[in-house]
């Protein structure tokens, strides 16, 4: 039987695909990140088995256990969901588990989702790129081991897009210190989306070398650019604006 | 009456978001680009009027024509419906579109979509972040005037992740070439997918070296990193290889 490694989206039930919400009507067991809401759970079957393997901070569910169970339950017969926040492919580990469903030679179809990269910045009114301010943009986890730098921030902050920065929040005040240190300006707009497109969004906005004073909270998409700058345009939304003055 | 900005995803109808399907079959206008297929332009009410705006190489509709014709449809009290491929707020020019809406005082949502950017990789097995291979992805237009880069080149070489080119078929040599000048392995895997998510999607593979060789067109997302041969283990998917041998 297939397993489904399928994309919940940011949040908001709504913005789960119609190729989504069909599979989740089917399940027969859920297999879960932490983050999934309940109004999107909900959506499978009341029957229907449901497994938290959420990743907790020091938690019990390493990533080679879940690859496991996937594998096993989809040799059980039964109608398999591994719902994932986001898109399964964007900092979701949906390769890993992909890799081992292959290995395993268990069939999976990979559903594609809305990503809170994208739709984070949308909720809290930033375009990602824009004609006159951002034409490209670089999406980066923030959540790697202090010895491990995803990427060359020296380099990343020469490249001249958008910067959006996953499961940054608690590394934000080294992550705008490299970029600092590798020639962005420290004045450069950032804009910090919390709990994007669910109905406790909120969203901070400030500046490069004062992103580490806003009170930013997981989960959160981080901002940086000058498209950033659009979020206090909304400023119904901007819970905390911190400024150089 | 608010204009409603939707991402109408990759192409397959299926990956439409909830949210877009229910805002678009209560249009009674929809202005869609060229490239939006007819299985989702059908999820509109058949009484529905369609304006195709769609920007074809050397055609009527620039982006200021399409601004002041949204401005105009959003205060004739009709519910309108401005329906783009993929996200509206990657490279779909919907920021400059709310910009328009905006200084008119016409209200507006922008309901997020699934982009090409993602899911076109994905249709072709191509994870754009894997733990081991890609912790960041820059998504680039290739579409710019020739006098005009979108980045530094030279820089993102050396970031470290997977890069996404969109619109950029046409300039592929250029780019190439660009990226390998600024210390790209030349053997960097590539993988182009055309129409993806659509019946007729086709995927070619190949060398960063050779992606001029490759026989792409247009419609296509360019996929340049480690992560791209994995499109080639999905054998069966693969049109074309070009390898340096």
């Amino acid at each position: 039987m297939t397993v489904f490694l399928v994309g919940a989206g940011p949040g908001d039930p709504e913005l789960l695909t119609l190729k989504a919400a069909r599979i989740l009507a089917t399940a027969e067991v859920v297999l879960h990140d932490r983050l999934v809401p309940e109004g999107i759970l909900a959506l499978a079957p009341p029957t229907a088995e449901r497994i938290d393997v959420g990743k907790r901070p020091g938690g019990s569910h390493v990533q080679g256990v879940i690859n496991d169970l996937l594998v096993t339950l989809g040799r059980s017969g039964r109608r398999i969901v591994r719902l994932k926040g986001g898109d399964p492919y964007l900092f979701g580990r949906g390769g890993e588990e992909v890799d081992a469903l292959t290995a395993a030679g268990v069939p999976y179809e990979v559903v594609p989702g809305v990503s809170s990269a994208l739709a984070g910045p949308a909720a809290a009114g930033v375009p990602v790129t824009h004609r006159s301010d951002a034409r490209a943009v670089t999406i980066v986890t923030g959540h790697e081991a202090v010895t491990s730098e995803p990427v060359a921030w020296e380099h990343l902050a020469q490249v001249g897009g958008t910067i959006v920065v996953m499961m940054g929040v608690e590394r934000r005040a080294h992550i705008a210190g490299r970029l600092i240190d590798g020639g962005m300006d420290p004045a450069t707009p950032v804009a910090v989306v919390q709990n994007a497109t669910l109905p406790n969004q909120t969203v901070l906005a400030g500046r490069l070398d004062l992103l580490a004073e806003l009170a930013a909270r997981s989960p959160a998409v981080i901002v940086i650019g000058a498209v950033a700058s659009r979020a206090t345009a909304s400023a119904a939304l901007v819970a905390e604006v911190v400024s150089g003055g």
